[in-house]
């Protein structure tokens, strides 16, 4: 029998101690760049007419427990979560099959699937691909008693972000812990958890500490290095120029216009070894080019401060256009498919894209057929249980399926959640509202567009207490989600006569580590960090 | 003939060069914490309620030019300066000869004064001092034809500002210069300045550069190190605990309230490798403590948020209580002396604190008597020369003096600047203001209070562009200052007989390195960094 330790986390710490915490965290994050551009709410555009402010990033005050096993576990399945998904990434046939009825009503995927066609018809020039991912889980604990277990919430395949502040934090947390030396108390009173683990628990972070060492502290966080090596391997992979004469090489960024979370995206991108540069979605057409006369493709950028300098694009790592709404009219759709059919190495392309849609997550449960067992030849028995503990049982809403009737069913409904497939948070419909909503929509056609999933339950007892980048604080009943990241360099596999299977499928490059602990109250059942219900924090292993 | 670079620089640059360098600017500085707090005409305090905001530090978007020259002998003449300042700080007998009229008619020289012979009364306990010195120059240029010489504006023995955040603007400006490669002229078009300079010019950071460097960037600034070897040097030379029983030993640095040049601050003290805590000048008296019983004084510190946890402070750093305003009341002065009687290294004593008055400044250009000359016994001749090279002539007030003189005579008074003892900018009188502000004085026993300084003449055809802390841009003429720093530390001599002289007076580390660079706009006769009117900068060296 096993006591969790939530309930009495975190420790009551004095008036003192949170000013203590609180100043060190708003001056610690401005100084390390733990930040992000504040929200037009919280200062009016026209007090920061040249956007030169910056606050701190939405940060938890304590690190957060989390389970030994659950964290090893995690880590230890993303790159066989890396393989699966660069597997299903590499199989058209499989993926059009699964998303067939989504194109057919989801306006999204069958333009995401058209510019895939579009190039295949054309013939793709460029047959690597890479994913930096991250796979997102949660503790379903529906006892108190008994040690939770790790249950994915959603695998991302395209702009996983949170790797560059989240490493931040755990920084930031470890200096909380560690200031100027355990025994001092200056942030936290004792805690249990705050203590030294025995000898020979697997805390990856112990070379990081004094030999002495007398305190857990959060496991070292490699977010960043991971990314960036993903990114070095694709830059590597891509070799030489293909123009005529030869360019020098460059990584893209693609980002969003206002983007309040750059910092996270200049963690990873300012200390890369090669030159890197940001490219609004808005000026992909204006600033990048293919020569019409280069069957090779290259992607050539051009920066607009210096107009005669050209730059050939290895890679370009998408930090947006993943959701609907960044498609605004036709041109953002030449700009994708201008991007997919280049030469460049996408990071993703179109296919990774769709296989992070929440109708893939659900597929996989599917024990016969067995895609899981098909897709990972090569992994031992033992490696594909732990992965699949990690599903929640979650269904289809086909006619006549356990799922619709679960769906329909107000009782039943109570402890499932009804997800669309698309990335990003803020659209899913909880418990009891869910038979409602689907008959409120215009047609059974729209059922496909979702996926049901049995709810997670968290450790109830779990508090935390937060500081908000508008610096309000809060303090309650928190939810906790995390995410370990993942990069993995493939090339597509050839397609072979019957279509069925691709020969030449090969990974190149394969790694796994790194987390974003991510921390909400308990009463938003929604909540990306950047949309600022949720908060970046980090983990005490127990 | 040497024509000086500053009519053609910065070279023009086009609005999409200039985006592309306001956007690396406001981005790079808020990820490195090259950062202020907003002011609150900047951002209002019901804006940001708890504090949270950081905007980027006022900077140039161009290094400005420097002759190497001058700067090689700046950065030579630091280790001389700051011994020269040690051996003032080192004679009271000298300083209070010097002081003595100043003692009449000014309150804070005399309160100052008061905590020194207070507490020598009571005897000192503690023998060491350290100096964070910074020496400040500007151009003296009369002709645009000649390489400027320099001209000591000021020597700061308190407070020292900027070290910090002046070493990131070396780094940022280097950044701008070197992106991707020089050809790339993302930020700057081409230059004269730009271009690496002939191989053997005593470039001290062509180190830094890849061995095929192109490209004339700013020098290496070692700013940070220089203050914070200085830092542990004190605290090692402390040794160990003079309580019983021991306490652990830390390092103090003294702030003001509401400080919004923090970073700077903090870009010294968190990387050192022992405690540093922040202490609040309102709360020395309520978080320190000197026990009675203890004969060596050692002062405690006491963190608010770990009542139970004590420190022994080995070094206390001032970055406050160096102006007027800053003693509000009674109490003020009382945790002034309860600082300098404390076992704890000042940086700096009351000593050293006078000794930057303009007052020495002036007083060391007269030749006969020969106070450099008996400061420094062992300097050079030569080092004597540049040292003294660097004087500008400046003249006391005295009855039927020459200073006295010039400055009642309004054509005399106009090559001249008017400057009060205190530290700190904003109070100086210009040109043809001087005999107006002197008669309009209460009495001429006030004439004490002033040196007058034969201006400086900087290149007058300098310009630059700026970013100010709320985002606005402004180009035009500026002017520069070139500040120097300086870590030197201390024992102070036993007093002989007749209190002429000392024996035992030794430096136990002096180095000298890193600068500040601060240009201003033309118009502005003052300025303050912080005060923000003038930018922190960098040098490019011709």
């Amino acid at each position: 029998m096993h006591s969790l330790p939530y309930a009495n986390y975190p420790p009551f710490i004095s008036r003192e101690q949170e000013e203590y915490v609180l100043s060190t965290i708003k001056d610690w994050s401005i100084q390390h760049g733990l930040t992000v551009r504040p929200s037009s709410s919280f200062v009016p555009g026209e007090v920061d007419k040249s956007g030169v402010l910056a606050t701190t990033a939405p940060v938890t005050l304590f690190p957060s427990p989390f389970p030994e096993s659950c964290f090893r576990q995690a880590h230890f399945l993303q790159t066989t979560y890396n393989e699966l998904y660069a597997a299903i990434s590499n199989d058209e046939v499989w993926i059009e099959e699964v998303m067939k009825g989504l194109i057919e009503v989801d306006d999204f995927i069958k333009n995401l699937w058209k510019v895939h066609q579009s190039v295949k018809e054309e013939g793709y020039v460029q047959q690597l691909s890479l994913g930096l991912f991250r796979s997102d889980y949660m503790l379903h604990a529906p006892s108190s008693h008994e040690l939770p277990s790790l249950r994915q919430v959603e695998f991302n395949t395209i702009s996983s972000s949170f790797g560059g502040l989240s490493a931040l934090v755990t920084s930031l947390h470890t200096h909380l812990l560690t200031f100027t030396d355990p025994s001092a108390h200056l942030a936290y009173p004792n805690h249990p958890l705050f203590e030294a683990r025995e000898a020979g628990s697997a805390n990856s972070n112990s070379q990081a500490l004094p030999s002495d060492a007398t305190i857990n502290v959060p496991p070292v966080n490699d977010a960043v290095q991971v990314l960036q090596t993903g990114l070095s391997a694709a830059h590597e992979a891509y070799a030489s120029s293909k123009s005529e004469p030869k360019l020098p090489l460059c990584i893209l960024f693609l980002v969003q216009d206002h983007e309040r979370n750059i910092f996270d995206q200049l963690a990873l991108s300012s200390t890369l070894k090669f030159p890197v540069f940001r490219l609004l979605t808005s000026q992909i057409l204006s600033h990048t080019s293919i020569d019409p006369d280069n069957h090779l493709r290259p992607l050539v950028y051009t920066p607009p401060s210096s107009p005669a300098t050209r730059f050939e694009v290895t890679t370009i790592y998408l930090r947006a256009l993943y959701a609907p709404a960044e498609y605004t009219s036709a041109e953002s759709w030449s700009a994708r498919l201008h991007l997919e059919r280049s030469a460049a190495i996408k990071c993703p392309g179109v296919l990774s894209q769709l296989a992070g849609c929440k109708k893939v997550q659900q597929v996989l449960t599917s024990i016969s057929p067995d895609h899981v067992r098909r897709f990972l030849p090569n992994a031992s028995q033992s490696t594909l249980s732990s992965l699949r503990s990690t599903f929640a049982p979650q269904y289809d809403l086909n006619p006549n399926s356990e799922g619709l009737a679960i769906a329909l069913d107000e009782s039943r409904a109570a402890n499932h959640v009804l997800k669309p497939q698309r990335e990003g948070g803020g659209n899913n419909i909880y418990r009891t509202a869910i038979p409602g909503f689907l008959k409120s929509l215009p047609s059974k056609e729209h059922y496909r567009s979702y996926i049901l999933m049995e709810l997670i339950h968290p450790p109830a007892e779990a508090k935390n207490t937060v500081l908000r980048s508008d610096g309000t604080v809060i303090s309650g009943n928190v939810i906790s989600e995390l995410g370990v990241f993942g990069a993995c360099l493939w090339r597509q596999g050839e397609r072979t006569g019957d279509g069925a299977t691709r020969s030449g499928f090969e990974i190149l490059h394969n790694e796994g580590g790194g987390y974003l602990m991510r921390t909400k109250g308990k009463d938003s059942d929604e909540g990306g960090v950047a949309a600022g219900f949720s908060c970046l924090d980090s983990v005490l292993l127990y």
